[in-house]
């Protein structure tokens, strides 16, 4: 007679954590991107960016007690502002409260026993949310835009994000594309794409069209500092053509753009998602005619640009997640390079 | 009593090949960039692909039986027009005389018992070169910039070639840059940087200027078919102020369009190499001054912009042995995966 033994089977999870000006996100999430858990804390409610990072610890935890099936937490992905993969640090992020270089993978993997904290940002964590749990699910070379106040990017070429020699590659958002009279940027320079084709940009060049405009447009009812692109967006499913204008400027500059990028990094497909990308078709046809106007010939009608399939509001912190579980997998691949030469 | 055997050390070489319009030069070198044969047989001699490869397989052999000293060829590299590191092939090269899809990487690599033969465009074989050989020793991210007839581009993510999904990427001369009243390019659209920065651009600026310009310049006494980039040096370093008006025009476009690659790429250095880069200052210093003032403040002065440190004459044929050598190196990688979730 045997005895089987059945040991308790432990869930393997990872904790995914999406930092934004006003909140932390943070969810516990298994490989097939199941959320087990889900909070969020006010990111500015610690004046000490330490005690911050003692909190998302403490959240973590809190999540983990409260989840009634044996689990480990293998590791953490942050996507935030300003960070560098390489380093784990965020550095200089204009819209958080802490100044500086803040060591968020390092004090964060300190009170986690060292288990791995991957640090980068919303656009890279996005990319690779797409390829494990979206439309770039087998693609090894791809780009996710991301179109929200600003306009961010993640690059993957040969199935790994692009990070440069530095850990900031990817900043499409700020290729300048008006080099005459372009608009003012927040990096300090002008005409950069940013300034055209995220949710500021729409709005901009909403309160330009409303300026020069002898049409009645609704969007004139709406005080300058309420109108958003969301706004802007309703109207023009309205019929609105100040609204409607606007987004086709935004998809002109930004198909433009797109095409260059192609020229240089020749990706399967292209996804589009953050605020601006909820317009839906209001975006994507002047940017898809745009991008098809001005590619090179080779690439005509042979770059898929779509939507990404993830769900809007859960796809930071599921970025934030696969970035964890890709740093796992890249820890277990054993390399054994021989000199041949 | 020791008898010690000393076999026949044999020495391990690849051959290089680069395949322009005009000629075919090829070489046997070893993994320290030393040439130990090389020889040279005009392209267009052969109407037939075929036997024009039968032909480049008989030149490889002609250097190798020549050559006294015991070695093996362990493999082929090819610097190629138009042609795709994925499937080895040339694809519609308007400046050879064969069409459509040229099968040159399997049909040389039969000829030569199935031995590894790899073929990449220029740009591609001479990042791979200066990386080998050259300045990019050591780097894991940078950019070669081929300045010739055309512009063409080599860039280099972590360490690898960036083919992309195609075998296609690394277009930087097809990046438009003039919008508005672009001038038209080969590629058939207008307005790509290649107009303005390659050798045929910085002579179509000479001449627009000279079109325009009341001020005596020697240029204007060179019929137009005889004028060349070279020529336009050669006066402009004699002060001739049409000839240096023309490269700081080539070099602020090119410094500009280098500031969006960087936002893309994040390189740790970019390298200008080809005909127009032997303009030296001329052309260094207003692409440098173009790219400093257009780079994100991130990136304010950490970009190195140099010239390739390769011999001019033999860059394209190391380029070509590299890509081989790189090859034999990837080959040699073993990769043990484990499922980890």
């Amino acid at each position: 007679m045997y005895i089987i033994f059945n040991p308790i089977q432990m869930k393997r999870l990872v904790a995914g954590v999406d930092i934004d000006r006003v909140a932390t996100t943070l969810a516990l999430v298994d490989e097939f991107g199941k959320i087990y858990a889900k909070s969020s804390f006010p990111t500015s409610d610690h004046k000490e960016f330490k005690n911050y990072v003692a909190r998302l610890k403490d959240e973590i935890d809190i999540l983990s007690e409260g989840l009634h099936i044996p689990h480990t937490i293998e590791a953490v992905g942050v996507g935030a502002p300003n960070s560098n993969y390489y380093t784990g640090d965020i550095e200089n992020a204009a819209n958080l409260i802490w100044k500086g270089r803040l060591p968020l993978g390092k004090q964060l993997s300190t009170l986690f026993d060292n288990k791995p904290v991957v640090v980068t940002n919303d656009a890279n964590a996005a990319a690779i949310g797409e390829m494990t749990y979206g439309g770039a699910k087998g693609m090894k070379h791809f780009v996710v835009i991301t179109l929200g106040t600003g306009l961010g990017s993640g690059i993957v070429v040969d199935g790994n994000l692009l990070y440069g020699h530095d850990g900031f590659a990817g900043e499409v958002g700020h290729i300048i594309v008006e080099k005459k009279n372009g608009r003012a940027c927040g990096c300090g320079r002008k005409g950069c794409l940013e300034c055209y084709a995220s949710s500021k940009g729409v709005k901009n060049t909403a309160l330009e069209l409303l300026q020069g405009s002898s049409e009645g447009s609704r969007l004139s009812k709406i005080p300058e500092n309420e109108l958003t692109s969301k706004e802007i967006a309703f109207a023009a499913k309205a019929g609105d053509p100040v609204a409607k204008k606007a987004f086709e400027i935004a998809g002109e500059h930004l198909g433009a753009a797109l095409a260059n990028l192609i020229a240089v990094v020749s990706p399967e497909a292209i996804f589009l998602c953050g605020g601006v990308a909820n317009a839906g078709d209001l975006i994507m046809f002047p940017t898809k005619r745009a991008m098809e106007k001005n590619v090179l010939p080779l690439w005509k009608g042979r770059v898929k640009l779509t939507f990404s399939s993830l769900e809007y509001e859960n796809a930071p912190i599921l970025g934030a997640a696969a970035l964890a579980i890709k740093e796992i997998e890249k820890k277990s691949v054993v390399v054994a390079r021989r000199k041949v030469f």
